[in-house]
């Protein structure tokens, strides 16, 4: 099928609707938290030995800048492994991600910071911004070079709204712990981008497989985004724990797991190719799961073997994942994953949520101290009558609600995406720049099929 | 004209001589802030409450490192998007804010450091310093391809004094607000870095054209530059505001405008092409407008909105500059500008100067609180009776000089580079490494003219 | 000589040997250390005054994420300059670093962190993993593109042990300072590396000559390596000295020598060359050598204009080295140093030792003051009697130990790696990545000469 993929109102408008939508909203709804309002050095000089450090911009703002890191050039460049897709790689994360962020300061704080009437900002709803778009940054793994962009904005809005609610749902109902996001962004992004492709199923799509691989520069490209993501993952699993130790253990914790994940990723990439080569694409996905797999464990008593084995695990899941599941799920449930979100963020994601649940039933007063128990999973309030073993099972629950609103929400927005106006790409036209961007001389003639619309004249 | 391009003797001699100079000066002048001295230890005992968390380094190192990202991967890649000019780009940017930083620390510490006989260093100089060559790495942008590295020190070392002598005039003398450097650092450096392009036209330049462009793999790496900066400038433009909540919501207000900045810039380059086709050249540069604009008001009470609607706003304005106004620039006011800095620091500064004006005339009690009005102002001193909107004509006032030194230094600098024995390259051999660089061998034979003097034996 | 590179059981059983095993190790020996315990909060409430902010944490976490993407991005990066080894260089830098990382945990933890029966981790533990792992990049950069991955383990495994032990008899036992690592690291890393080369000599490496070189693109993804390391340096060598001015000191004198270096490099760079002409070479790793030698002076009080004269010195020898050592290394001594560690990280560490024990000779309490004196050096305990020039001869004296266990140790390990079944890539197909790793379709069938194992049909 043929559609026009000339985006020249489409686009524009889209971005300038939502951006228009998005300034009266914060103009109505947004203003600063205590933290980044001139009004705080009153506040502060009440109290009379607290000194300007206890600004939580102090607290919070190396690790914000970390995650911040890992959304745009982390994921950014980590699928700029596809030869012909490196722009659109790069500069579509870029677009959603920008997007994204604003959508999810608004509806993350009518969730979480809604106080006397206005939104109110501070770092942590930045940190907490960029962990929604996280989930958004996977889902267009699983769609990466088969949509447009204004499907992508579209399907960004939604995603950033599910998720916020989900997000709600878990954190402030069921009280889960999940600081590193393993059930809110991994899980969720990752279900919900494959319902999303699988809704959006190409049965030519064979049609564009010579642009479906790497070149050797590609792959270096690609090892970039893989690098950042994994260097930072402590800084992103730790970013929004509790001050002190908390936000200490959890880096520590992923760290770890971080490390572990990589020597069985290498392990099992060599194992299963027949001459023990390492597959580029083991290398710069399956060595990140151990940081998917410790998202709501790490801020835990989850110890550091604990981390080892986790990663451990996941390395093993990860590669056997990429090269046995991602076949079948293609040529059996026709789900089309070009990144293998499933092996990255889906089974890593359920992982640490199992994981999670453990971890918390396990916990007990001997191993965090009295004080140190009830302060970390808050048993007070409404707690009050709430053990360790309540708590797994809360946190259970948080898992298969995330899996739910994932299939769900990703039927409909996929099926929204399937409306054949928002320019997405000919079958044999995937996975290629040109389609949407202005290319170097050098390249300009050479891919397209000649029956592709952007290279017939442009409408009027 | 062909000139002599070995530099053989030139470069080594400037480089050598300069860095001698920076020793002795440094010798004689430098010395360490009391939070970098020994002493601190005692100094810090005499209040019981201090901890070493005061030490001044905890609260700017983390940002301080983010500028330095900026100035080194940030600028340097975003202009390796030329297919010929990689190395040129990265090296000779880390050559110049290399020796740039030395020279500032001097210039910048005998204005404003300057303590019984010595320049004190701490972290806040390091950040100043890099501040200040960022607006020297602004004006390379203009002359990118068309100077050798001996113009380009030499450019530094009166374009380093220059900005010393600007920035004292804005923020000691007329007391200007500028944390982000809209006025000091874009504006000053972009105009400085037009005017000296304009003095420095090449008729010619034509015959360089077809190396005047892109390649796929050299727009990549450009991304990486463009997405270190529009991360990082959050940090860029809170690192020198003051304590707690003035960095917070400087970086809070940089992070709106940039996302804000990314869509607007988008959809105008979509809607500006005739197929609605995406340019590389607008995602890489008018996406981090929003930076620059933000640059004097970031810190002040902008609000959220504010930070929105000048980040959409300079998209807009940025990209209608690299799609209009410079090739007019360059056409009719014979000002060739590489990089479009006037799209990207020229314009963007000038507005961000603008909305600091406005947004400091606006301040009242009302929305900062009484204390913390004179507090960040400081309406005390020799500035008692100051109000606002004195406040904000003093702010205006701060734009007109930065243009006029920018201006009359630009012609002076020009007219000196314009000297033809500094090795800058032949028009036909502008934006080409080869002149400057040993090659890999497979490119080594193919760019050059034959009447390059850079193939005939080299001089005794 | 043909050995066998199918490394298909011989790598993943490496791997996962040696990761259950530390699995395992952790388990009997690691814990939290109190700062990332959830017993912190109890402590610390028994002090009235303190918050949270004086957890170990917030010192250290920021310097951290910085020598992390030194170790990883930095290390990485810099030595995919070869033009058919850019997936080895950064994957097996991956690999060996993943694994080091944790072993370095156990190591030092035994040497340095072992309480009451438990190693008790905290993030200056990860700092210093890192730092040990920083001496297996340094000697990898020696062998580079003549190893299998499982020689890397093997070595990284024997030198992290040395590396410890080295570090404990410089630190614990002589009471060296070395914040930065001169001695520890970069000598110790480097003459271990070169001693290694030097057993693994292989005459007829010359047929591999033609991928011992760069192309293009290839060097951009080097200077990814050398700005982060180049930038982040300043955090390396105050990652983990004393809170407050000795932290802040040892970043300003290490930006200010990396400063300073640039220039000498770049002034050799052109005046070696017959045309003037740069080499990326130099550029690439010359300007590093300045942060290499401030590492043991770096938070003493070297003087900011000392630490320009040593990044001076630093430039210029290095450079030298590149043209006239490494050539004569190679010829006469038979040491085969593929990314010139000698020059940047042998000599420059030696330069560095040497500063290092001069500047703590000349430490007197009129330049430290009384108290810092005392609390720099720790001039109490068993050191009571101590006086600087006393300090000065045991730093040499850790020199002189470095050399010692690195030339011995390199030459036991060096003889171990010799064993011909680690999959060693024959001298015709070193420099190769499509020995170890699944390449692109472009580029299968190219490169490798007929007779490789790689290329014959798959042992059973």
């Amino acid at each position: 099928m043929i559609w026009n993929t000339n985006l020249r109102w489409r686009l524009p408008v889209t971005c300038l609707l939502l951006q228009v939508a998005l300034v009266v909203l914060f103009g109505v709804f947004v203003r600063y938290d205590l933290d980044a309002d001139p009004h705080w050095i009153g506040s502060q000089g009440d109290e009379n030995t607290t000194s300007d450090m206890e600004n939580e911009f102090y607290y919070r703002y190396p690790s914000f800048q970390d995650v911040h890191v890992m959304i745009f050039v982390g994921f950014g460049f980590l699928m700029t492994f596809l030869q012909r897709y490196g722009y659109s790689s790069v500069g579509f994360n870029f677009l959603l991600a920008a997007f994204g962020i604003q959508w999810a300061l608004l509806m993350q704080g009518w969730f979480h910071s809604y106080k006397e009437g206005y939104i109110r900002l501070g770092v942590e709803n930045l940190i907490n911004a960029d962990f929604c778009v996280g989930s958004v940054c996977v889902a267009f793994g699983a769609v990466l070079g088969k949509v447009s962009p204004v499907q992508l904005l579209i399907m960004t809005l939604f995603q950033v709204t599910l998720f916020s609610v989900n997000e709600f749902i878990l954190l402030s109902l069921l009280e889960v712990k999940d600081a590193g996001g393993s059930m809110t962004i991994h899980t969720f992004g990752a279900y919900f981008g494959l319902t999303v492709t699988w809704i959006l199923y190409r049965p030519s799509l064979h049609q564009s497989k010579e642009r479906q691989s790497s070149v050797y520069h590609s792959d270096l490209f690609a090892m970039i985004g893989t690098l950042f993501l994994w260097m930072y993952w402590p800084s992103f699993n730790s970013a929004v724990s509790k001050h002190g130790d908390a936000q200490h253990r959890a880096a520590i914790n992923t760290y770890c797991s971080l490390a572990a994940c990589v020597l069985t990723s290498v392990a099992l990439s060599s194992a299963l190719h027949k001459k023990g080569k390492l597959d580029m694409v083991h290398i710069q996905n399956a060595t990140l799961a151990g940081g998917v797999a410790v998202g709501t464990a790490a801020e835990m008593m989850l110890m550091p073997y604990g981390s080892l084995i986790v990663g451990f695990i996941c390395g093993i899941v990860s590669t056997l994942g990429f090269v046995y599941l991602t076949p079948f799920l293609e040529s059996r449930l026709r789900i089309q994953d070009t990144c293998g979100i499933h092996n990255l963020h889906g089974l890593p994601g359920i992982i640490g949520a199992i994981v999670g649940a453990v971890t918390a039933s396990c916990a007990d007063a001997k191993v965090y101290g009295i004080k140190g128990l009830a302060n970390f999973f808050g048993f007070d309030g409404f707690k009050t009558s709430w053990d360790s073993s309540m708590q797994g099972k809360f946190q259970a629950a948080g898992l298969f609600v995330s899996l739910a609103i994932a299939l769900v929400g990703g039927i409909i927005v996929g099926v929204i995406l399937k409306l054949p106006f928002w320019g997405q790409p000919a079958d044999e036209n995937c996975f290629e720049d040109s389609v949407y961007w202005e290319m170097p001389e050098e390249l300009k003639s050479t891919v397209l099929h000649p029956e592709d619309s952007t290279l017939k004249p442009a409408e009027p």
